[in-house]
């Protein structure tokens, strides 16, 4: 277990503290409790309020989105662990702003109950509550069973695009339905090269040969769809691309916006020569690239690997994802 | 080796091909060169250019820092290799936009031969340049000896500083003095805990056990100053900072810039750590953090490991840090 940390029990309070030390101009704990952190500029009355939550591990994934024209708080989890419902709801009554909360998150078991019973808590506080599940992962169940697919990198698109609407004032059946619509156009594949270490656990999330790797792996280390022999990065790309755009389908003429994301010790050389391939496979196809986003966005800790998104484009979702962003993980100011 | 690659030997112009791709309203090739990047919006009369080069597999660093307020151009050399002093030159000539060039790079042998090529060829052409080496790494070479110490992250703080003098039109003169003014007041150290691997070598540049870290070493796998068993993070973070802080020195009262930078493979949650106990090593000493960046700014590919880089401030630095800069690499709006 070769890592920069302290006691491993203490991994994710520390990481946190860490965090609300160098950002308090954006970041902030309620009741001084680590598990909840929240957005620290004004709060704006009426507009609808972003919750999301999950297991540590994955910067800037998930607490990295919490910031403006994103989501407006997070409850931390242990490493690869659901948080409590209990901080979920503390998190919810800090960030409504009288229009009601959307909890987005990723589409995992311990995360579906626990955000189960904050709708539970928080609906007896007369706020309105709605959900969006992430499941843009199409290497974890096939087609026509979405909603048994886990969500990965493809979260980024779904805070960024709920965020947007929250900020334009859009009500919260507007703000569900559009970022409902999102996470139905978004695929993302991803492959594994190497395992990681959870720091409380002290071993490999899994084993895997030095000359192996695996297509379809999940960011916990979840199995994938296919172990073989590492081959060229384009290869690896060109399978990727032809799982996601055959399980759109796309068409000539279709407007996307692209995420390659490194899952941790992959370096951003080999993220942009990943660009490369996809953006001549999207060319061939006629398949438009609106807007990119290449570097690490989901990451499971020191895992190599990288994961491919899509989110397939309309007018209103173009004028959403050009919004502007920031928190102190991601800017895009235009 | 296992890496996300095709052929090694096409690494450095695959990555550049992938960048270009992704980013055309920021950065262009000149003459079709793939060792040759620069800013590809509007030139500004009479702004001094700012040129600088090295190997690659260090992303953000150097093509990484080409951009608004920072940067005009660079040459792409092999991993960890220099580029040549033709390409260099070719360079120089594609930025100058007739206020002359302050030529900014890392205390490398081959870098500073090359550029040394280059300023008598681009003096032939009746073009003024200057140039600064960034020489921040403590553990390089003992005080009183600063020129013989490498360039290590605090390259980032010599273009934010030399890059915002250049937009706000200082001579060449000047931006040579505040950042020659800035690398006085940087100073660095990292830590190690793995080797990486270079593309076309296929095999680490250094030996490291399981067990053990090693302090002080350079991004390329230079040898630093103690190879020890694997501490803490907070024992790691102690260890640089009483070093950083005594090689300066610093006084009560002093403020600085903090970069708290990952090597490659070390998750952004142990930089956020380390962090947390710089900053309060800082607030003990009664010195005041006026501006932080944690991340990766300057890696070696797949390395496990950070580095603590601290920029003494006075009111003319701080004032330059705080201009906005972009590139595709790093954004910094306010």
């Amino acid at each position: 277990m070769k890592k920069l940390i302290n006691n491993p029990e203490d991994f994710v309070r520390e990481t946190v503290e860490g965090i609300i030390a160098a950002h308090p101009e954006s970041l902030k704990l309620v009741d001084n409790n680590f598990r909840c952190v929240v957005r620290s500029d004004e709060k704006k009355e009426n507009k609808v309020a972003i919750a999301t939550a999950g297991g540590s591990g994955h910067l800037p994934t998930f607490l990295g989105y919490v910031g403006y024209g994103l989501a407006d708080g997070v409850t931390v989890g242990n490493v690869f662990a659901s948080p409590s419902a209990e901080a979920m709801y503390e998190v919810d009554k800090a960030i409504d702003n009288g229009a009601g909360i959307l909890h987005l998150y990723g589409n995992y078991g311990g995360d579906k109950m626990n955000f189960g019973m904050t709708e539970d808590l928080i609906s007896m506080d007369s706020i309105e509550v709605e959900e969006v599940l992430v499941t843009d992962d199409v290497a974890s169940a096939p087609k026509g069973e979405e909603d048994r697919r886990r969500g990965v990198a493809g979260l980024f698109f779904a805070y960024k695009i709920a965020g947007a609407a929250a900020e334009k004032m859009y009500s919260l059946k507007d703000v569900k339905a559009v970022t409902q619509r999102a996470v139905d156009n978004i695929r993302t594949m991803g492959v594994a090269l190497t395992p990681c270490i959870v720091p409380e656990a002290g071993k490999a999330t899994f084993s895997i040969a030095d000359n192996e790797m695996e297509l379809g792996m999940g960011i916990h280390g979840e199995p994938g769809i296919m172990r073989c022999e590492l081959k060229n990065v384009d290869e690896v790309v060109q399978y990727i691309m032809d799982r996601i755009i055959k399980d759109m389908p796309y068409v000539n003429g279709d407007e996307i916006s692209i995420l390659v994301n490194g899952l941790g010790s992959t370096p951003k050389e080999e993220l942009y020569i990943a660009y490369r391939k996809a953006s001549a496979i999207l060319k061939d196809q006629g398949i438009k690239i609106y807007r990119n986003y290449i570097g690490e966005y989901a990451t499971s800790l020191e895992m190599a690997g990288m994961s491919i998104s899509l989110l397939k484009l309309d007018d209103e979702l173009k004028g959403l994802l050009d919004q502007p962003a920031y928190s102190p993980f991601f800017q895009q100011y235009k």
